[in-house]
């Protein structure tokens, strides 16, 4: 691993998207939304993404000047087409209808249909924070996760975020996937070569098993909770949940349709809707008590549980959002830690569009 | 265990709640939502608790005549005080709110502040589903459950129910307490003297254990997931989600100051909000795309899903609710298993107001 400036790798991440078409606006906010999923440790979702973007525009499955439009609206909901833009792109966009109809409306709810992969889902619900709201936000994605009792491939990691503004204190954040363990997890397994805890992932078969590789070898991953005896019906539940507000709500595809995010597949025939789907929403929270009142009431909340007796070997409790926080400070110091296999992708990615790709080593 | 009728049941506890002083419309459903747990087979949360209600009014800390007032509102939202009344009662009232200003803004959301217990949440988001409308429902409860990382018990088993109506195909109904299991197991692993799986619970110290007594001596539930390495921290974000969005939107009380529910603990000093809260919603599906669009989407989404292949021992995979609608089936037949334990509480309890219980056995 080597660590490269923030910095660099955001204006880079910005440049290759103007050069696929990208309308500057957009760019930014694409480039920023990677940015911020490396700084925040989820590294599967920033800049080594990038070039996986950019197959998909090259292939036509992706569309770097979309025309969003809203095809259907109440006071509190909308429907975006997302004209095969960017999940990046369409994602803020419909959080940023629904925070204008949460003005008005109380709440706003936007289902974005005809969409791609939208990075971390902790972004867009964070785009709330500074209207004093709630923002939620919800995507599906390529099936990678078994229903409880099932052998097949049905569900994405489906992930859930829920961000709520506080008073002194930083926000609450919730970023998570709705399976036992992000992918990038078991792929940092697989290079050390250890097992998986149990409980992770499934045989092809739908066997338990502790194989990091199950899931390269036809296995599934595992809804949060893991079996059924620990609760991963309820994974399944909340991961359904989720495809179905994104998608069957926004009439993008769902289920086994969704369309994979990894060029190399070819998206499922027989669509049942149009591309991936997200949901996202904002709720003002003086649209239920005034909104100082319920950031201290927050700010209580906080403290509480960070003061919570933490159980021995650790120092204390941490609250929803603080390991991002964590990381964040420490990487945007120390800069972002890339495999030099992601660094030789982006060099090439450079070339590619006559970028030069020379980012500053920290430490 | 003793089957017994469940019209008897329902109608016993509609004049129990009648004797306590609950108006006729309110002692119905009141009623009726206890009956539902029995039916599909939250047994923790039926008439078993009934007498667990009267002791509460008894007490004065529930209020069987409560004038519930809408307190703050916008186009989509409202604050309902319920003013001590039976959960029962405010949680149906309020999703009634929801439904209400759903049919004009598209969505409705409504929070509850100063309410008690309000039986199975999933009663309450089924009452969206007559109205083409997707129901949500959560709320807060006695603090049983550590955070991760923690020895303290500062959550209830908070549960989410969320139910989508279908068109041919029964509802998709979801009905999860944000823990790995419901502390109903645990007692049933109690009586017959087992273990339970690690993951369950934690002893007082916060360690690991099979212990099915750790809860009654001292320890916590754990949140869904179980420990951090498989994901604990994620029920973790869940539960504390549903807290702040059912006691800090509504202002009710949270985490460790959530009066209990049992009549022998005092509720906890220096009161933080007004009561137990919950957060209903409702989304009128053609509010996104016309319903019946949308309910033939979710009956494929269903049959698609009922369709995946099931691993070996396994006959098919399971729709969220169709475990319950199977029980419901067989007990509306065959009738309600309950203790001796709890018959002997009923009749005593039928005494007191002076009405004969006397129910049918069946089988």
């Amino acid at each position: 691993m080597i660590n490269l400036d923030s910095n660099y790798l955001l204006d880079f991440t910005y440049r290759i998207f103007k050069s696929i078409g990208c309308p500057d606006n957009q760019a930014k906010v694409a480039a920023d939304c990677l940015n911020q999923a490396d700084l925040r440790g989820v590294d599967s979702h920033g800049v080594a993404r990038l070039s996986g973007y950019v197959r998909l525009w090259e292939l036509k499955r992706l569309n770097a000047t979309p025309e969003m439009k809203i095809i259907h609206e109440t006071p509190s909901t909308a429907v975006l087409d997302g004209d095969l833009g960017l999940g990046l792109v369409t994602a803020p966009h419909a959080m940023n209808i629904a925070i204008e109809k949460a003005k008005i409306a109380g709440t706003g709810w936007v289902a974005v249909q005809n969409s791609n992969h939208y990075g971390i889902a902790g972004y867009h619900s964070m785009l709330a924070l500074d209207h004093d709201m709630i923002g939620i936000s919800m995507t599906n994605a390529s099936p990678l996760v078994a229903p409880t009792f099932s052998k097949s491939r049905f569900l994405g990691t489906n992930p859930i975020a829920v961000a709520i503004p506080a008073l002194n204190e930083p926000p609450f954040v919730i970023d998570m996937a709705t399976t036992t363990v992000a992918n990038g997890k078991l792929e940092v397994l697989q290079r050390k070569g250890e097992d998986a805890p149990l409980g992770w992932t499934q045989d092809k078969d739908g066997n338990p098993t502790t194989d990091a590789f199950s899931l390269r070898n036809g296995g599934s991953m595992l809804p949060l909770g893991g079996d059924r005896e620990h609760g991963g019906h309820k994974g399944y539940c909340l991961g359904a949940m989720v495809d179905i507000f994104s998608a069957v709500l926004s009439g993008a595809n769902y289920g086994p349709w969704v369309p994979p995010f990894v060029a190399f597949l070819e998206p499922p025939a027989n669509h049942v809707g149009s591309g991936i789907g997200h949901f996202l929403g904002a709720i003002r929270v003086d649209a239920f008590r005034p909104a100082t009142e319920f950031k201290e009431h927050m700010d209580n909340w906080i403290k509480t549980f960070r003061n919570a007796e933490p159980i021995a070997g650790q120092q204390r409790v941490l609250i929803p959002g603080d390991p991002e926080r964590i990381l964040t400070i420490e990487r945007t110091k120390n800069g972002i830690p890339l495999h030099e296999q992601v660094i030789d992708d982006l060099q090439k990615l450079g070339k590619k569009f006559g970028l030069v790709f020379d980012c500053p080593q920290k430490q």
